[in-house]
């Protein structure tokens, strides 16, 4: 690849997790160069070489995309503006998933639209794996409406962003485990309603609980699935195995589960499931297991610049 | 309290996690003194000031109550040996606990068989949650058994005991997370729903999905309860506050739900509740977390001999 | 102990790692009773079932002992106002250690002046190990002068207070471990020069480097010993055990080196002894673990308590 | 590169930390191509995407090196079978550190060598990051031999292999911290006093305590050297600076000290440096930090393997 190839990008919002993760993952990316890094009060800052600017010094002149690591409500008219100047965007916040403007970047499910959008709504880190356990089943028209499909998931804390809350504190996060807006009350739950409906079709009760983990990086999600009619193992895992036959990051761990080490510092899902005995009413266990910050945030960020400008769908990558 | 009238007790296996916590316990007990403690491998070693004998060496003659911390399958030939010795027994092991030959020791609910019990069969570690969560929901008839009861439980390592297993070294615990048994293979399911159905006549189904958390200690249980009518936050509250009035054990934390760092270290069960929104169907989700080697074993255990001797429910404990 | 003989006890700046670790302790003390406890933000949460005041709110007639876990600089107009009120005063800040106004409270060394004192500054957390450990070795004139002490400490994060700071997230810290005021920056070092000099006569070079752990509690320190004659292992530990024969909080371990495990949650320093090989002239490594909140803080003080009123010296302690 | 270009190499030994890490590295390197990876009772797994085969199976025919990651006192014979054979070997055990048969590969230090060995010593994770520290100084003469250099190290669990040992499981390493092999008692001792001895010609005397720290992976090292001559922070950062100006695996971090953060995951050692105030002689401390999985052993492996088959030195590797 011709280093004057590489698709020149910009990062706002570069000093907390997710933004250091994407200039880690483009500084050993073969086809992308990095113009700028910003941050607010970062700014100055040196993160994998780059020295922070402002972010409303941002030199975008000259740079084919921008990734928005801006916070939620922070990162929209930043992207507005960059989109008015013509560049095309990753936005990494939760500001246009639920927006028409935008494509939503679930890569496997998005890759022809993601291609041509000047605006792509990169997934959140939760829905992104209850998205890739769910759609199939949902597809396939398994899942049982009349039961919910509850949904436990646990987060590494760098999921909750790198700002200064008490009880994001080492002495209170080691040896703690808990779970937060339970309930149905975090607000990645319409993005997975929404868009499990939309690639699906399927419109049935979720039931969504997330925890905190005393771990830096990874989710892992135990999806409760009441089924419609009875499977065997092998058709469980036959199922996956089709949907994502050829996807370079997904992998279908089948009955063996996979846990966070499976796919921390990858670019990848990885998914296992298991028939649970002993019930009257047929029922699936699934579970998908993601780095938050590269399949949940920045590789997959990646995998759609990759997608956006033609490049090998992995590179940059560890899938 | 005169230290004659201390119980003399004796302790087998002695070595693990729960074996060490009941000498710790007892260390600090004012109305027992540890006659002997035993070990298999580990005779020899010293914990907490004792020598720890061979467990076929015991020297019972003398003591008034024998714990047995022996794994399961190992302990109850020597449970039965005691027993013909005319000593009262508190297993901590599973042998007995879906047995008539003994007392299921979830002290709350069998303090009357439990004063009088020559075997105590200790509650495992994640019934004894479930069960302080279920019981009260299911005797008000509050279960739907028409949708399962979707329980997902996350333990720390000392639950899954001290022996050389290659999944339990730190390398591969430590910044992971995984499930275990899923699809109902786990155990400790029979003595929950025995336990379940003999204390509040509820048989429906279980879904019950065992984790490995990276902490050392604490067991936290996010139940998901399909409700049969409507509840309110205030009732769903009230409902456990009435149930558990006045018990020195039980801390109902309501709509703060209870995390590992409440119950550590401590002889309690914390429970919190979260109505669910956003659903065609009620539904409530409670949240139970106990120390597994305290409430979930050790601690408990000295809870049913301060019953079964008639000394204060808590002597000894930190509630 | 009649409970009309507690003596009661007030607690200043209780919202902190060490004001919660001190009401814990107290909880479970026979001797003591918490008339009230005091916060500056935190006022109107409940700590050990205490409501905190304001700390210019606390009701100090009636008490009999203040204990200031106020901040360094916060502290020492409280305790002059507590003392000029006629009150007794612990104070677990920084801001008396070098004051002749106060007894020095490292207990094992200062029994019969923090009985009959009306103000003890309680030792830093690091100096206490590090004293403990040299006063016997110095006091027999055992310590080269020619070569500088060097000495190694690595603590827990509460070490490091509750305050937010980003560098004590969790984000941050978990699988971390870095050095900090490296070359003698250390405001603990002249309490610890001051206080060794005080008590044994030596005046040597110190080096002093504390590192962060990725731990909730507990220090550890790696003391090495440059020595002014050849000892040999049963020397090393016998010198240990003769200046601490019959101390309840101090443990010596002798070869066997202790670790963190050795004394969390307990009111005990355990010291173990390395001679040190192939090297031309005779020197000796010893390890001092303690737990920075108990024997470096809240247990500690808890111990001239007991000290100050005649009560047993462990009451309320797991030495 | 040209894919048929790739150097077709071997791993003996692939199931432990080491070797799995060797072909993780493997994976994503541009000039290489992994034909065979050995284990002994873990033949038959899979660890990326490679089926090991049974050591004594191995296919070394047309392979143009073999990498040795098997266990100390094991290599030696396979190496000298590969030898024989005349393949080119970079063994990472201990076994040839202290041989003239091979080529001691630190790499900074060794290039010419390296280049055109068949035989590379892999250095040891400790010796690593002590030489990359001591041997500017050593060189400069700065070092003063009347007092020892004392090293304490801490190093996370991987350091110590993934054999089954008590000492190594969760429960016992989690929120602990501990010392062993005190008094110069480890097998790494004598590699890095030979090593220094030629590089630099020092042969004062070392002090040098391990510890274990509750992480996956890192080592810091804490470095007091006495020095013969007074410095300023500017002159000792200068001294590393011109020692290892456009090394591209050595970053000098000046009065910042490094952390395990700076290194985990990349081929690097970050080296930092403090002058010590309050001493009557002149003292620096050092703090070094390397990743013992990768710049103390896979990563280096691979950087010697680059030199070796005239490959850039750094392909594969984030340095």
């Amino acid at each position: 690849m011709n280093i004057n190839a590489r698709v020149p990008v910009g990062v706002l919002g570069a000093s907390g997790y997710v933004g250091q993760e994407l200039l880690r993952l483009l500084a050993g990316h073969p086809g992308a160069s990095v113009a700028f890094a910003t941050a607010a009060t970062a700014a100055g800052e040196v993160v994998e070489g780059h020295r922070l600017v402002k972010t409303e010094d941002a030199p975008v002149r000259g740079v084919a995309l921008v990734f928005s690591c801006l916070p939620h409500g922070v990162s929209a008219p930043y992207v507005q503006e960059m989109r008015a100047a013509g560049r095309r965007v990753v936005d990494l916040s939760a500001d246009f998933r639920l927006s028409p403007e935008a494509v939503y970047g679930l890569t496997e499910f998005a890759r022809p639209a993601v291609a041509r959008a000047g605006l792509v709504a990169n997934p959140g880190c939760y829905p992104t794996a209850a998205l890739l356990a769910l759609i199939p089943l949902a597809r396939a028209g398994l899942i049982d409406a009349e039961r919910e499909v509850v949904i436990d998931a646990a987060s590494g804390v760098t999921g909750a962003g790198r700002s200064l809350k008490r009880e994001l504190l080492f002495g209170e996060v080691a040896e703690d485990y808990r779970a937060y807006a339970a309930g149905n009350a975090h607000r990645h739950l319409p993005e997975l309603r929404a868009s499990l409906a939309r690639e699906s079709g399927f419109s049935g009760d979720l039931v969504f609980t997330p925890h905190l983990l005393p771990v830096r990086r990874g989710i892992l999600e135990t999806i409760h699935v009441p089924l419609t009619r009875t499977l065997d193992q092998a058709a469980a895992e036959g199922l996956y195995r089709e949907a994502y036959g050829g996807e370079p990051c997904v992998l279908v761990t089948g009955g063996a589960l996979p846990s966070l080490k499976d796919v921390v510092y990858r670019n990848r899902v990885a998914l296992g499931v298991a028939l649970v005995g002993g019930v009257a009413r047929p029922r699936l266990t699934v579970i998908a297991a993601i780095d938050n910050l590269v399949k949940g945030a920045a590789g997959q960020a990646v995998q759609n610049m990759n997608v956006m400008f033609g490049l090998p769908e992995t590179a940059g990558l560890a899938c």
